[in-house]
């Protein structure tokens, strides 16, 4: 099977001030096409690091791929290094040259020298026009192995992959087919789930492989095949998908890989429903969440995120005298949230969330992570306290994702 | 100087399922602590490739890390492979297995053998133990160097890392000291900055390294300095950094590496005001950047993401006949939406947003990617109409850090 590494450069990566989210995307467009990652390695901008890991890659890859160090400031050494490495000479790209003069006659920006250098690339690559920037892809071949350079801005790699780096590889080699098959559950623990489940890994062929991708409250289950004949391969996931549905039903939550937010927004246009938030704690996460899927405005009006007492109500009606009694991390205003969220949103459903995510704010009786959560519609609404003893960030995103899946549920046990 | 490789172990790496965060949250530590990395790798859960990454790191790296691998599923091979390597055998830890016993009873869930497995570590390391999970982490020394074996859970690893590593390392190994000094730039492409500042990053002497990292159309810039008398190493980058301060000073956010809404976010509280939006577009990713920051229920009031036409109208007062006759993509709806935000969320100042962040929506006069902003007080509210030609995602956090900015330069322009 034909293996690929992916380079990533950078000092940004090796301080940690970037997360890179490219090499993920690359991976996942890579293993689609058939074609199996087998390393990734991130290095510095210095030239002994890069030259090193492009004599090592090649030892475990047939394919290697690097992202970064192309932009047009002096931090930059990938591209002469690449010439050198592959025995070239840097000339200019006539194609790639317009494309940069183009750029900057649409932005009406001045173009100076720096930008102009984009256009140079070593004379033994295959030049792969960037339609998204200015600095161009390059292609080399060396021994059996293909080397691609790429710039490491996301939407400009992401464009050169799909339009020109997977249909090349594709030509150049034969690829079995990878099929995986994703579930995803809620309210269980990965060994819960492998006690489950053991008997059916157990009993997994060697060419199938099974995954635990515990997150945020959820475990993934992953099954992957790897196979020449594709339609054989197809088959035979399938059986095994079904079968492993069926083991976890109780905890299924969607058999595609899709975040729980995307389900919820498909039982709603399923069923012609619309939903709204209103949001204290989550600031405004689970509104995000929704509204990043596309068409989300078809089921979502929208959300008051009411941070203070004082927004919670003017916009929401909830009871001053509750709120000082009760306080807003309670079951009663987290009820009220909800009821007048679904006033002035107009929707089928709500969500409502109170809570204190911390570090601050925590009190004896309710420590910080201590979080009330509202879902239903006019005619029932149900509200559950839950505790999550995490750091901000995440108590926020698991607030969210159980909120989400108890209006799942909430919908799910209407019809 | 001390160099490390940190090894991240787990298929969903490989086929890009997840994102690794891990690496680079460890990478920051480590270079706080003095310590450079200079690769980071991730390999598959595969006997002989995480093999091959033990052997091959240690030839560049004094120090290796390695997380993943760890969890209580079949799918985990690297705790066998590990004492393999490192020639021991596998001993229940006595501490380790309280803990699994302890956090069980905690949770009143039942125990399985699985989960007391999790006890066993190689009696060749110094076992760490994880007050936040069941996998207890492993440190190996071999020939001079060292080798952490950590679990892959965000927060367990954290915690292992703060409370044991780092300490262990910084007793075992004398690292210099690294200083880092980030400026934040926005409004200014990377190739102007650099032709701005090419004087300065030309005369810089050779342990001081200037970056260019480039985001979301903001420029930061990072000068790292590294030196083994800290005091002067200080001294020097403190120096050459106001120098660059007073270079970029048209376009700087902020002299901390902080994001934007930090920096809004301090404004506010410096002057003891407070602020609201209203967000059509951007769908509450505005307000969940601002409450992510801790204590941000002291300047922020709350959000109204009014998605629908009906919400605006409800819950913001926005003119039906406007929304009818300019659309809801237009400077009289963005201006109606601030004006109903800050008379309903009773704060000094506003964001409000209406766009279409696409794919979807798009018409040939406001195609995807158009956007108004609005930003101010009650006195004064300036509207902007902005275009962002990127995917959904892209434009949503241009949106958001171009409103921050206009709202930033807004109260800073009323001092």
């Amino acid at each position: 099977m034909t293996q690929a590494s992916i380079i990533t450069i950078g000092d940004e990566l090796l301080i940690g001030q970037v997360i890179d989210t490219n090499s993920a995307w690359m991976a996942q467009e890579l293993n689609k096409a058939g074609i199996r990652v087998v390393r990734r390695v991130a290095v510095g901008d210095v030239w002994d690091e890069i030259w090193t890991a492009l004599d090592e890659e090649q030892k475990y890859a047939d394919i290697i791929l690097i992202t970064g160090g192309l932009g047009p400031t002096a931090d930059d050494i990938t591209k002469p290094l690449l010439c050198k490495y592959f025995g070239g000479t840097l000339i200019v790209d006539e194609s790639a040259k317009q494309n940069v003069l183009d750029i900057f006659t649409k932005l009406n920006r001045p173009i100076i020298d720096r930008n102009l250098k984009q256009a140079e690339v070593p004379d033994v690559c295959t030049v792969l026009q960037n339609k998204r920037g200015t600095a161009p892809g390059m292609l080399f071949n060396k021994d059996g192995k293909v080397f691609v350079s790429l710039p490491g801005v996301p939407h400009e790699m992401k464009g050169l992959m799909t339009d020109d780096v997977i249909p090349a590889l594709v030509k150049q080699f034969k690829f079995p087919a990878i099929i995986h098959n994703t579930i995803l559950t809620a309210g269980v623990g990965e060994s819960f789930l492998a006690e489950l489940i053991k008997d059916f890994e157990e009993a997994l062929p060697a060419h199938i492989k099974l995954a635990y991708l515990p997150n945020f409250g959820m475990v993934r289950l992953r099954l992957t095949a790897t196979g020449f004949n594709a339609a054989e391969t197809e088959k035979e996931i399938s059986r095994l998908f079904e079968q492993l549905k069926s083991l976890v039903a109780d905890y299924l939550v969607t058999d595609k890989d899709e975040p729980m937010e995307n389900v919820v927004g498909k039982l709603l246009l399923a069923t012609g429903k619309t939903m709204c938030t209103a949001e204290s704690c989550t600031g405004g996460y689970i509104a995000h969440l929704i509204t990043s899927i596309v068409g989300s405005s078809k089921f979502y009006n929208g959300s008051v995120v009411s941070y203070s007492y004082e927004a919670k109500e003017d916009l929401l009606q909830v009871d001053k005298n509750i709120l000082q009694t009760k306080g807003a991390v309670s079951e009663e205003v987290v009820l009220q949230m909800a009821r007048g969220a679904l006033m002035h949103l107009k929707s089928d459903y709500v969500i409502a969330v109170s809570g204190i995510m911390g570090p601050d704010g925590g009190t004896t009786d309710k420590p910080a992570g201590t979080v009330w959560i509202a879902v239903g519609n006019k005619e029932n609404l149900q509200a559950q306290k839950l505790y999550f003893r995490f750091d901000r960030a995440r108590n926020i995103q698991l607030t969210a994702t159980n909120a989400l899946n108890l209006l799942r549920k909430f919908i799910l046990a209407q019809s």
